[in-house]
């Protein structure tokens, strides 16, 4: 049997801090047809109601370290502020957006990071994506809307990368449908001289990415992200694109096209 | 056919500011049979965040006033820090929980209250609950776990009453199922004698609570959340009980039964 297309988008910070940027991508998203998710990250708000509450973010060796205090700051904005005035923009265009964290329905299993070097608190690594209760919710006429917490079931709660949950989610829902997956972030796509913003390299493939590694085009930031997304490839997700927030409206022609 | 039984449960302020008579709770709502439905309401905790934050609550004749910024803290705090951290322990004990708001899945539809004497601010007033997609939340063995938040599809989120909320959800559901609601709150039910708490009143019908009011034995705070009760119950609830959090316990014999 043919797999129908799902499409799941990641944004970031980009697009949430901006109050216009964020309706108008909303618009766009609650446009697409047919079966989809939306995974968010947290933008800066959470550092600007943590400076409020008098709280300085705990930094160890120049990464973020997920306190108690922080855990119960990013899980108030990212899944609450955030994710429900997302859902209720979203309500507003028709879209039928479920606002969830990993606990929900147990959708997205995860554990707290092992301790090797650094110890980064309560952040969690996923074992698991429940794409059984996610098709379930998509089968209803449901569009799922991910925040990036995530838990352990034994009542914990955990601070996920967002990058991460779009792609491990992405994997998990492979079985099911022929999976789009698509990151928004701040460019309009990885591009070949960062001083060109239209630079951008239409299409990567899995040696292509060596080879850029290798001349360094890509830097430091940028592998993880690509990583995650060849992860993905590599693991039953049909195509990955990246672009900046117009990547998903038909109109655009400029994003990065990843495949293996 | 004969309808199944569903429980709805509404906790207050007096379970969720305790830590340890939460835990309780939960773990005795885990273990309650067949199809259920959590209403929380939002305890202290959002006023000691708003004052973490330094902002004072605003009220107006007395009243608690819902402007911008409060609807922000209690946003984070009912719909992020406490629905996630319930629905975490529900998870741990392996009651399959779903935290929702009124804008999930479009689950609660509201509107701005009306101003007349008071401008309550973003104070909702509910107007239709979507018993279709609860119904299909409960028959994929999920347990919605309700916060005091709703939106009025109009992109805009509202501070609602949860005793409301309990209710225009039981009587919603009462057309699929058999419904029992149960509000859990600081006293062992309605009291005959407020100096003893062990004076409940077992059994009140429609006419007993207009002879309890005649006689002021019901006073001010009891009236509006018995009126509730005695709505839902005219509206095709099945039976409403009020009692403290022993309420939900098989072997908890004193608590009051409301009935018409």
């Amino acid at each position: 049997m043919k797999k129908e297309t799902l499409h799941i988008v990641k944004i970031g910070g980009n697009v949430i801090n901006n109050e216009e940027a964020l309706t108008s991508f909303l618009k766009d998203f609650s446009e697409l047809e047919g079966f989809k998710i939306l995974v968010h990250g947290g933008g800066n708000r959470a550092t600007e109601i943590a400076s409020e509450m008098g709280l300085k973010p705990k930094m160890i060796q120049g990464r973020r370290v997920t306190d108690e205090t922080n855990l119960e700051v990013v899980t108030m904005v990212y899944a609450g502020l955030l994710n429900k005035n997302i859902t209720a923009q979203l309500q507003q265009n028709n879209c039928n957006a479920l606002g969830l964290s990993g606990a929900d329905a147990n959708c997205m299993l995860a554990h707290k990071r092992i301790v090797k070097d650094i110890d980064y608190g309560f952040a969690g690594d996923i074992d698991a994506v429940n794409s059984e209760i996610i098709n379930v919710f998509l089968q209803n006429n449901i569009t799922p809307v991910f925040c990036a917490i995530t838990h352990d079931k034994k009542g914990q709660l955990l601070n996920t990368n967002a990058d991460t949950i779009a792609s491990e989610i992405a994997i998990a829902m492979s079985e099911l449908f022929h999976v789009q997956l698509n990151y928004v972030f701040e460019l309009k796509g990885v591009l070949e001289t960062i001083e060109d913003e239209n630079s951008v390299i239409k299409d990567i493939n899995l040696d292509k990415y060596e080879q850029l590694i290798e001349q360094r085009i890509i830097s430091n930031g940028m592998i993880p992200k690509l990583h995650n997304c060849f992860n993905a490839l590599k693991k039953g997700v049909q195509k990955v694109k990246i672009g900046d927030a117009s990547l998903i409206k038909s109109t655009n022609k400029l994003y990065t096209t990843l495949t293996i």
